[in-house]
């Protein structure tokens, strides 16, 4: 069943080949000053920079650039980008590039006409915004995070280890995407791999939980066997554009807030994921990869069904006269082959982790609640232990 | 692979038991005078007109009634509806009811300021609102149509035997839809599974169209198989609050336009079925139904390929050593099984038709070229003898 819920989602999305003729006249909607976040540079090398400031001098626009936004956006990365928007009087925040620049100027966002300190207030205590919100767009060139189009940012600080992620309200959406598959092509497989995992278990996360019968499960399993085809084929041919227009779009509904409705989530791989990027900076798909079957396989046997229906509906998996649990066992092992045949990182070790970090990884380790079992502290090492 | 597009819809959805709660805070973002468009009186003897007046009353509205909206809404109720907007100078229409109300009172939103006639203009020459458009809310108390999250409107003309949909933009979407699966268990049965068909229908008729891989079909084939699983518990147990959100839920994302996004849809069973309706007035659902299977055993051959696949991903067909055509039969069996198991109308004799009646039909039928085979005049009559 589907409990009670609100559903709003007023992001706006240009999607495919054509998409970035539309943004010029998207921009117009928005005050003239826009701030520019990006990455490392990338996009001068593709070119979609230069697209991308045609289409702001199109349409009339200031623009204050914001470069260097890193993978795992941190907080000193955060202020800056504050202190840009504040010296600089910005009307627009304009990310052009993955879930971490789109993270980061939903922080900015919240952050620019708001007095208090953001890592405090937005991702420790984990208050609403109360100020005046800037509008924020996109142009999509990395898949994986869903930050096109929800709320979600996540921060890390290293200072004190802690990778943290807020899902604001609708007023911090982002007003716009856009989202061309091929924009993504440029993205090295290393990088492409990890969030197309990213997408995998977004869908997971929200999947398992729950032992009713709910719609939202359903659409997930549909989601899930899309991801699982198309990334064979992108995998193996990073430019067909049938596979990545796919997982580009298949990626912002895994994470726009639909698939979760009227259920509870889980969400713990992302919290052990998390633990070991903000020890490590490893990417954070591959975080995820590592400790998935770990952690399927202790909490499978609370909530078996899901995963004997995991194993039927989404891997076709047909054992007559097979117990649940192996049946369930036989889905995580077609997870497992799908992993490894992608190229996921399938341990932590190859992340950076060893034994003697194991009990500093549990320290950051958040417990959630939704899933089919909230895990000790003993069990979240044990679990981080498993994927050496 | 995805076509360009562009996805918008920013509906506000409130669902489940406590939603009617939420309607007066709602309103409040609104004008003053509110047109309260309702059907047949049924509101009255299930307690939700007197929720829904309490809370237009918290709200400070003044109230206009709009009461009469028929199953398949007139050109003339609409045009009596328009009228009592511009006497009483409304500021918003608040639908209670099923697809019918809300379609009406969608129509009615781009009429009020408009000048030309609304029949000719949006029904006729489909042409877009360039008026003042009045914003539209809903109490959905039955499903199936989707009006609730769509452009979607629906009017009948029985002086021209046409019965004529127009999908207009986003401007025309509802602000909100406040769903109560529980506002549903009073639908006579009948009506719930014309609705239940509906939704399913609405999903077919985006699916079989293309030959491509596709994210929208996998999404599809998931809410197919929870439409036909909610539909046989609904069918035994009427007021399973499962089964029923269930429906509710996928009755929205059914023709919410999300599925159809990057790829053709067809809507050629609408097109018989509307034909039906306009000669018969017969319900909508059950229009659909009593076609269904003739058209889709002659299209069957130009485009076998998605009908295995409808076969294996929505029935679980399992045939080994069998031919396509025989696995995509095996498919068409199984959704045959369903639909007589629901207790769908499987022939348009029951509806009131007859063989004198087929040519007649056939002058009401649009021809639609976005699935696997465009219909012939010819073709058309042999489909609704097949159905007789």
């Amino acid at each position: 069943m589907l409990g009670n819920f609100v559903y709003e989602n007023p992001t706006k999305i240009i999607f495919g080949k054509d998409s970035m003729a539309a943004l010029s006249e998207e921009l117009k909607k928005y005050g003239d000053k826009v701030q520019l976040i990006y990455g490392g540079g990338s996009i001068k090398k593709n070119g979609i920079y230069e697209q991308v400031l045609k289409a702001l001098s199109d349409a009339g626009k200031t623009v204050v650039e914001d470069a260097g936004v890193m993978p795992n956006p941190t907080i000193e990365k955060l202020r800056d980008g504050i202190q840009i928007a504040r010296d600089n009087d910005v009307d627009f925040l304009l990310a052009v590039g993955g879930g971490s620049c789109v993270d980061c100027a939903k922080a900015v966002a919240i952050s620019v006409h708001c007095d208090e300190d953001p890592w405090q207030k937005y991702f420790v205590d984990f208050e609403e915004p109360d100020c005046e919100i800037l509008p924020v767009g996109s142009v999509l060139t990395m898949v994986g995070t869903g930050s096109e189009m929800n709320g979600g940012s996540v921060i890390s600080n290293h200072e004190t280890a802690i990778k943290s992620g807020h899902v604001f309200g609708v007023d911090v959406f982002p007003k716009f995407a856009v989202m061309n598959p091929e924009f993504t092509y440029s993205v090295p497989q290393y990088q492409m791999v990890a969030g197309i995992y990213d997408i995998m278990n977004h869908i997971m996360e929200q999947y398992f939980s729950g032992d009713d019968d709910c719609a939202s499960d359903y659409i997930m399993e549909g989601l899930m066997r899309s991801v699982i085809n198309s990334a064979r084929v992108a995998v193996a041919d990073p430019k067909n554009y049938e596979a990545r227009s796919n997982l580009m779009w298949d990626a912002t509904w895994a994470l726009n807030t639909f698939v979760s409705k009227g259920k509870p989530t889980d969400w713990e791989i992302h919290m052990l994921g998390q633990a070991i990027s903000a020890h490590t900076d490893a990417t954070h798909g591959m975080t995820l990869a590592a400790v998935t079957l770990p952690y399927y396989k202790h909490i499978m046997r609370f909530g078996v069904d899901k995963f004997v229906r995991f194993a039927r509906n989404v891997w076709d998996v047909r054992l007559n006269h097979a117990t649940d649990e192996e049946v369930a066992l036989a889905g995580l092992q077609k997870l497992e082959e799908w992993m490894r045949e992608i190229g996921l990182v399938m341990n932590i070790t190859e992340l950076g982790c060893d034994e003697s970090m194991l009990e500093a990884l549990a320290d950051s380790t958040f417990v959630m609640t939704g899933g089919y079992h909230p895990l000790s502290r003993e069990e979240i090492i044990e679990i981080f232990r498993a994927s050496l």
